[in-house]
């Protein structure tokens, strides 16, 4: 099942540069983690921003909150969640 | 060069049911051809929402206006337009 | 899965009284039938507003977009879907 | 008499661990407490949000105040209440 | 108990002058009824716009909405409602 | 001449015991003074919210910022003033 | 008493000329009476938009509504109102 | 040329009473000397709020900005700026 | 002077297409009109929107007030005006 | 490829002051080099706020984005992009 998230993120910016690279590194890990296993098909950077939009792909609610929460980044996000559904105009024929 | 696009349609409710047809009809048609091109690679429904979701992928800000300027409902929508970047902790060996 | 749901409900004020009441008898008939069939457990009306507060449980994204999208007054209601999962401080022997 | 209560938390990131455990502790205790006594039927998480859906169900809006001033996260809290009635087209034999 | 109400009206500055002041005429039959009736103990103009600031005093949420969704205006109003409790800052010996 | 204001207070949740003890009561003396003056009316709490919705009937709008600046709390403070008049559907013999 | 009043004209752009015209020369009309009167001391056209920047000096919140629902334009009018007092820093010695 | 300008005050609650003392004063007296030369005709504290409305009369938008950086508080405060032009209902013989 | 304006177009999606083309042939020989004669020096379309950026370089409010309201779309446009100073970190040598 | 860009700064005041001089010096520096290199041709303050409006002309998102986050002021913005295009009625004879 598809959603559409995106996240903002707020570092504060007088965060020690050691913390903050640390949270970055295991952000990055454990981000990879999930794509890798195929629940999170989709992320881009917005240009500009510290924000992504992502397309998760998962079998429920639960599973795409447990995945959000366990973020690294997650106390410094605010996350917008929009199920998405089949489009009438989508083209069969392309995948 | 990828962008995220959401459409919301806001059609008059009591609108002549032939036209409507005809218009959407032309929507479809329109939308699957630019799909079929490769330039519209994503495209859902917004669960509960006459709006889309959409990734398009193309050459320049004039073609992307082109195709959307081009689209038979154009007057009725409302458009938002992100441009999308890679994302720093996008996994490389994920397509 | 559920789904917390909001529907506002805008008619324009001249609406043929007619029209209007054989809309809102197919409306309350389908909204039972969804009811009874167990996929829309909770139903309440917003005070002073011609909103509802609903809670949808239902097996998938693309039914809660085909029940939405079948309501009568789907062309008049603007609607919002948040996905909701289990809390934390949810105590486990209440039902 | 039935109110729909959102409630966002806002915790400063960098709260002491064991203040913050400890909080979320009374927190979940309180909670439940209220939540046994039948004031607090139904309480949901907001998937991506440190947020809740609750529904309550008090004898006054004075008893619901008392409810939500008490909690230990009041402090820390952002919330909405809508007071709630039947709707016309909730099904009476639904329970 | 008592609710903070305001509406705001929104006539169409076409409408037939006959239907409006009916519509005015009853709306103000009705309003006054309730006040006398004790349920709608303060109205007041906000300066400069179509809208009120009103206190009711009712017994329940169900009244409340019963008796707003019977204003003749009821199809024209965007109405907020904001329940109201004792503040601890109340002077007791002030009526 | 009177005022509709409503003041959302907004403490940082880290703030000494003491001096916030010591703030609550300067502002509780100084507010019920202007009561029992008879320039403050009305005064309740938004239920789940620190905020009040509050009535001043004052001869003047320097006499209401007096007032308003005054208060102990101000500085932590948001408040929003709107003017108020008689409304034409006021029934003129509910005191 | 001084307020600062903004004033957002929209008027349906299919409206009647004749009408149009008759109405913009009532509410001129209309409009420089209260000036010269002293009641409307300024008033200035925000660049750019079909809306006002007035202060009025009236002697109560009464005459304030009373002279803007009199407006010719006041039922394509959004008004906002914001009462006035002297400021601190304000130069005595300048008129 | 003039333009209406509002600057909301932002000053942390818990500023060193010295250095906020200080802070007005060069204010109050930076403010003085602008108004004296003419470019600062009008100047209104808006009810209940840290905010003003106020007129500039410079001869460019440099000017302008030249002398809003200037302000003491000028790190403290929120601006708008909006252009102000003659009004075709103002009265010519009103001064 | 230079004044960044933005307009959105909002066209009734029903008008006669004749009407229509005459407008828009009209705003074209307006627009390139005050372009050519340089107080218009930039003009972009807004991907996705019936809106523009534009850049206006003229003697005063006035003159900007009286180029706007003479567009012949003026009457279904909001525009927004934003006046524009040197940016400190300009860099001299680039024209 | 053009986009229109604003950026808003939000330095906390109490930032120590050398620190601050020199991250304004190195953003102007910084800012400086691209803007001679051709991809930020236009570079406006916006009047009496820590804001600008610029244009940039580069290649691709990809150099917009490494671009804007290799401002030094870069944690301390917010940021918008909006693509741009060529508009139908800009004078192709207008340079």
């Amino acid at each position: 099942m598809l959603y559409a998230v995106t996240m903002d993120v707020s570092l504060p910016p007088d965060m020690d540069p050691e913390v903050r690279t640390d949270l970055m590194t295991r952000e990055k890990t454990y981000a990879q983690g999930i794509q890798r296993g195929g629940e999170w098909p989709q992320l881009w950077r917005i240009v500009g921003r510290t924000s992504n939009l992502s397309i998760f792909d998962v079998e429920s609610h639960e599973r795409l909150h447990e995945i959000l929460a366990g973020l690294p980044l997650y106390p410094y996000l605010t996350i917008e969640v929009r199920p998405l559904a089949t489009h009438p105009s989508k083209a069969p024929d392309v995948p």
